[in-house]
């Protein structure tokens, strides 16, 4: 690699830094961007400014916005008064692709964790009680991810919410759709048999 | 993903142009560079300007180069006698990595290809010509790829620069190292009977 001029290998070096990037990508894209006309070029170099000088968080759910509210929390179709608790932007991100869900949203910024030192100071959950307004706010759904610490998130939220007659649920475990059950690990076969419905 | 905002959107779409680079992957480096450092985001745009604006072409060989003559053809230890012919600058980094080569290069920029209406004109083969000086050039060696068109690049070549004394050699095919013989296809495995050497 040390035979390309400077510029490159600079190019290849700060796109190698990114997650999931090797070298070999790196230069691959690198000599892409270099044969790609200069507008594309620009175009990404332009893209990457803008988005870090313009995105910030909402003021409600602190999920990423280019305004002071967010897309979601300002659409007049969303349910108001329907809050479902994530833990970071790509989780609300997975919840959105189902289009199954038509309220809004809380990002935490994290999961509770003592053994990293993480407290529930260090995650939004002030900024949830807060939101949290008996009469307001009739559901609050808690879909932080199903490991120790995303169980131990909701078990706190949970504590803390119980006194308001807010109704308050858990995102359910279970066998994937179209999943094999001689796949499926036995703590979520367990749960999936626990939480078996009637027709 | 139309929840997120703008200027995400138009990241993932750039970021998503690249070759190998799908809308996943551009989501996750979208919000990793979001997450970043600022002054890492801006010394990747930066690189991405600085690319575009500083690469040429090496005057002599046709390899990028930030000045008017390229590392290799200026590097005093280069064999300026001994000229590596290859397709692009990719096939050149590939000889260089395998560090076996101290002489410099000529870029093609192509193969030659009827079908695609690539002739003799399209490539830098009149350049060729002229750097093949008797006398200045002890050795060419053609090291296009083995497919047709890069062994019909080769043969004009070779027909070309017959007149002159110059020495013409043309990389070797056969099983490449730690290949296992039963996984070779039969074109190679009769090129490595046919050029097979004694000891």
């Amino acid at each position: 690699m040390t035979h390309y001029p400077e510029p490159i290998i600079k190019l290849i070096q700060s796109l190698s830094r990114l997650p999931g990037i090797g070298k070999k990508t790196a230069e691959r894209l690198t000599l892409h961007i270099l044969h790609a006309s200069p507008g594309e070029a620009a175009t990404l170099a332009a893209d990457i400014i803008e988005l870090k000088s313009s995105i910030r968080l909402c003021e409600i759910c602190f999920s990423f916005s280019d305004q002071e509210r967010c897309k979601i929390c300002t659409d007049p179709s969303r349910d108001k008064s329907l809050i479902c608790v994530v833990e970071n932007p790509t989780d609300m991100a997975a919840v959105e692709k189902s289009k199954g869900y038509h309220g809004i949203y809380h990002i935490l910024g994290g999961l509770l964790s003592p053994i990293d030192g993480i407290g529930p100071d260090d995650i939004r959950i002030r900024e949830l009680m807060k939101r949290a307004v008996p009469g307001k706010i009739q559901e609050i759904i808690l879909a932080t991810k199903t490991n120790v610490e995303g169980e131990a998130t909701a078990s706190y939220i949970l504590a803390k919410l119980k006194k308001t007659n807010i109704r308050l649920t858990r995102i359910a475990s279970g066998i994937p759709m179209g999943g094999d059950l001689q796949y499926i690990d036995h703590l979520t076969m367990q749960k999936a048999m626990e939480k078996r419905y009637g027709f």
